[in-house]
């Protein structure tokens, strides 16, 4: 439903026409310092109308917070935030309404609720991501503050443009008999992992951190504009500095309440962290991430290709995943497709619409990733202040214990 | 936490050497013939012992049903399972104790609750997934027995053995400047997904319905084994009958639950559904599944790329996806790796274990797309015939409206 | 949390001086025809002002409802609805702040959340309940189009003046050796509950649906403003024409969720359902409801001691219940109280407050039970449409077995 | 359904004539020290055949833990337990089948499921309470341990026997022009709160702490069993060093979901907290709790009629609630009442039952209690605890902000 989170919870509502889109977060920390440009400045790298690869609506897609904030403080209540739709007239009928968009929400959505938005697909809308952005913001503030937590995310292929660097599809096929020798990921991509940052990102329309790369992708993705299509593309997200004990198994492992909050962003097809689809590949004597000792005494690991997570758990490493974006349904060129009706005809949709999402999919792969965070970091808190008040266990061999330094629990640092 | 679904749900307990393992099943539909044998079935596909490729370990893993039924007729009330564990001696002390293994949950659980089980991982244990596939083996029957649904996974790949009609690999960085003409999924496996059974699945020890495949991957396996060490590989399942109008968006779209599903079995890493990674770089004028007409009047579409959801929502073809297991992290060779106390050292571990897990991971595949397909269709049921009991829309626009022919929602079949 | 039901899902937000109040209102049923109008008509009855025996601040309460509907009807998607605050600025600062109001929220709030707002309990403010408000004029505008089902409410007592017919204090002490003669409920008072309609209700400023003793409320709330102080007092509400079959043992037994429900709202400290206290004086001889069988075949009761549940699980006969408030907190005369630091003093609030809050509480209890109504008729009707699906059970004895009716469980008229 | 909590999650399983029954128990805190024996005091409480009182069946119900402990400590995963059921059979049919029981859960399960246990209503039994126990006496060892949290029930009155002290009843009507200058709670009432122990409870069969009031229930009980018949009470009960800061407005204040959790107990139909009903009846200036300074610098209340409770959150004084109990719906004396085919006739129940279920709820009552509390505890640790993690608050007046002292948050003793 439109609900996400136990106790970071996000509560988002609206369509494309309707007066406005926004959310509910509940559960924010009180006491956190919080102001409507924290979460304007993810809401704007959001919106259309940035350059001339996104669509050219130019919405202002101002925030405007509700409550659960005075005088700049959090108050621990739900805090709202709505952003106007500019248009908010519903949509004016047209021929194309004779047909459901092809690979669009809008015959599914018509065939669950039996009545459909005129826009379409309702809530399957981009704009519907704004409140999305918006809670993301606010979990974002926190995890900075407090765990100097990183978030980046950034566009790593478009169609078959690939980072250089990124080593990560499967090889298959190739080498049947012996075992694999060459790389996971290249030397390369992991500096990218540890280094990237969103200003880094923001220098290049694509949001793709490599000067040559980024070149080829705005053609590419030019090259679907000119010829009314669109076209697909993956985004990778890192995030640094992670709390460990993250992740509540069985169900609520880290990596799939991360796989829940990506699959429900629009146009989402696939998710793999770590090594992923490629790691399937590796035996598990060149997988597995070998324990080193780190100079706090606590144990880091020599290689990362588990992506930060262990047994669904966070382990203090880098979580690093890939998503990845269907090329978007709406074309302007002819389709030949049934109408509602059944009978055959030819769509053009009118409008103009985003060739390519991945790069302002960023801010959303982003906000999605910190929602899952603070989530998982508000539960876990809960289990390590609760269990902390207890007597230290006296009964069982000492393999079977944490050393008493539980107190890193609490401040996550590495 | 370890209970998963909203209406149909499932909570799961249990570890490798406590009493039992098992699971409380809520929700389910009363009135529905079950007997243990129907559990029994998935549960001896999922157990240990059933041939040279996986744990020799031959556990009977016999359930025993607790409650919810009477004379094989289900009460709609809950239905407890248990599978007794067959050594239920918390683990001896050895000196391997001293060890985290590399890759394995045995930290990162010690970090979190800061006491672990003397079994290592605890919950990460493969036999905490009794409980999900008696859960699964419970919604199948219903899903088969009123809407035909079939639900078969395989295994797709091991290593680098790929199934030879499985060219579901993003291809990237060859053809940069021409559209992508290549195929996106070979006529082999579409008509493999439109046809593949449990019972041809299961004529192969590793669960790959191909038989030449079948016996590269076998000899894959067995290297592994003999070297000491692990292999990963996917598994690949197809949703057959599939009622329309299931999935809640914008958080719980089919394919986000399906992957929180997915995500949430031990070592996975990756999941796509549809044409997934590969579709990322095929054009939206290539990647739309146009509609077509059914002779039954209804819409369906002339490619399923989509997977058979649009918008997070179930459009009634084929639902198909594939899931990433990694290399399992436990091997006995041994590895250069630091102690608990940091020390530097070599682990070599004892014990059998599965040097690849797809063949035993197929029936757990099944057993989370019936709980999420069971789980949803439970929430749809709900909505279809609570607005099923309104009088007719009379004043929004015929495209706005579904045609009067609701009925089907409940009946599902496309 | 802020987040109330599983289906049928509300989400409220907004303190005293933050920009608007609202709530998202999740699983509306689609194709539902709803205007502002229907929401405004229960804001209304709300809303302060609206005699002198309220609060004199005379706010408009508007709703602006900002998504879920188009050109009227629901789409099945969430309704946000918003009602703007008059006083948006921060409340300045008062001699007052240094006190903790006696029994008000000030403390606990400060105390859980380490910051509290200007205005004081936050949360704990009457203008949250506007979101609820809102949300149960959704829910029963269609629990009235479907099922014809009324929900009613009115002032059953104001401090210690009674209903006169409303004889259902317990008696205790008074005769302890011989079985109770007296009593349950009078008829006037069962004739009350079968017949009470809103607009009866509403001709007394009271909402106590009898003349004479509204006269007397009225005296006794001038009294309470005059002396500064203030009185509580009990709504009973009763809902005609449920569905049988709704509740979900075993925790969220309908008379479980509705005291969760009535308890969630400010200043309220009791429950009781059907012969509620008074009941447990009562043998189980007189005290059980009988079966009858009626004119349509179906079984009824020929009394109502259980208020319409009966195993947790609605029967059809009517609910009704009563709910306790508590006299306000906040009153004009001085209190002898110490200040947040500990030093003694005097505490005279300032400003104008409900002396008495039953009056407007009405449709807030109406509001309440309608959401659980709604949500327990959507997780209900879920079952029952599926179970529908099943083939007819032949292995159960027939004492095991409904009839072959089942299809009135939907309509759910007796 | 039949899960409960949100961190501390129940849940249950189970019927009367089915293999067992038990409950899976998640979120407990890793490390507590846990036997059996700290379950099975509180069974042995529950459970039949403990006197002439309560039915004459002697079940052992002995505990039998199956997973989430080692070595008596436990591991943070779901601990399950289950209770065998004595008499597996399912019940043979009768003639007393041909009736639905007046008042009891058989007709209304039948209506609700389609189907129903032969046992009659299933889940309405008096075992699934076992469950409940054993979950709460997990969170009890728990809330005792850290924070000496007592929680203490007992019965306070049987049919019309009350204990003297006891005057929480509504007065009404007989003083209707002055206000009230009748006690709220005698002296002696609040003395017994404020000391009463689970020893002094169990020193009598009816489970009353007070001779002479437990002699004279004692011979209603036998004169309701002798006659064939039934009756009813209320239990009270009061949670002493409870932490402050516990609810979870707004729909999960505490006293909502307490509410919850009492009245999803069989049988219950009434609650209140506090003053309850009568408090009600008494102007705001003598039922305001006045704060007063306490030696330790925080603050305190002079009275405590908010029954601990302020806007929903915890004050730190204690928690007291009554709750009401129906007469037990199965009677042996003959009732004219309908049979399900609606031809009339005489049911005359066999078997043995309670004539008088309140001495056995009050574990009952206590474990709900605990398990709201470690529920609403778990929330609030992961609240304090991430807001601990903040920088002070510098922008805010002093009057909006708690003074430095955020720990004894954590510690919770007042």
């Amino acid at each position: 439903m439109s609900t996400f989170g136990t106790l970071f919870r996000v509560t988002t509502y609206g369509e494309s026409h309707c007066a406005s889109v926004g959310a509910i977060v509940d559960g924010v920390p009180p006491g956190l310092e919080l102001s409507a440009q924290d979460i304007q400045v993810q809401l704007s790298r959001r919106r259309p109308g940035q350059s001339n690869l996104t669509t050219p609506r130019d919405e202002k897609d101002l925030v405007h917070i509700q409550s659960g904030i005075e005088r700049g403080v959090t108050l621990g209540t739900p805090i709202a935030v709505l952003v106007k739709n500019e248009d908010q007239r519903p949509k004016d009928y047209s021929e194309t309404d004779l047909y459901p968009r092809p690979s669009h929400a809008d015959y599914t959505y018509l065939l669950k609720y039996g009545v459909k938005a005129s826009s379409g697909g309702g809530r399957s809308s981009a704009r519907e991501t704004i409140g999305r952005v918006a809670a993301g913001a606010i979990a974002e503030k926190y995890l900075k503050q407090v765990h100097g937590i990183e978030v980046v995310a950034f566009v790593s292929s478009v169609g078959k443009i690939n980072l250089p660097s990124y080593n990560q599809r499967p090889l298959g096929d190739d080498d049947e008999n012996d075992d694999d020798k060459s790389e996971i990921l290249s030397p390369e991509f992991i500096k990218l992992l540890k280094t990237v940052t969103r200003e880094e990102v923001d220098k290049y329309t694509t949001r793709c951190p490599h000067s040559e790369t980024s070149d080829k992708m705005t053609k590419r993705i030019i090259r679907a504009k000119e010829a009314q299509d669109s076209i697909g593309g993956t985004v990778t997200c890192v995030i640094r500095n992670v709390p460990v004990g993250l992740g509540e198994p069985c169900f609520d492992k880290f990596e799939a309440t991360l796989a829940h909050a990506m699959l429900s962003i629009p146009a989402t097809k696939a998710f793999e962290v770590g090594s992923g689809f490629r790691g399937t590949e590796i035996p598990g004597s060149r997988h597995n991430d070998m324990f080193i000792s780190k100079p706090d005494g606590s144990l880091g690991t020599a290689t990362n290709w588990s992506g930060g997570i262990q047994g669904g758990i966070t382990n203090g490493e880098d979580i690093y995943f890939r998503v990845g974006f269907k090329s978007p349904a709406t074309i302007s060129q002819a389709q030949a497709t049934a109408q509602y009706d059944g009978s055959a005809g030819s769509l053009a949709a009118k409008g103009r619409h985003d060739p390519c999402v991945v790069p302002r999919a960023v801010p959303i792969v982003e906000a999605m990733a910190s929602i899952v965070l603070m989530d998982q970091l508000l539960i876990q808190n809960s289990r390590s202040a609760t269990a902390s008040l207890l007597p230290p266990i006296t009964t069982l061999p000492p393999t079977m214990i944490l050393p008493p330094k539980p107190a890193t629990l609490l401040n996550g640092h590495q």
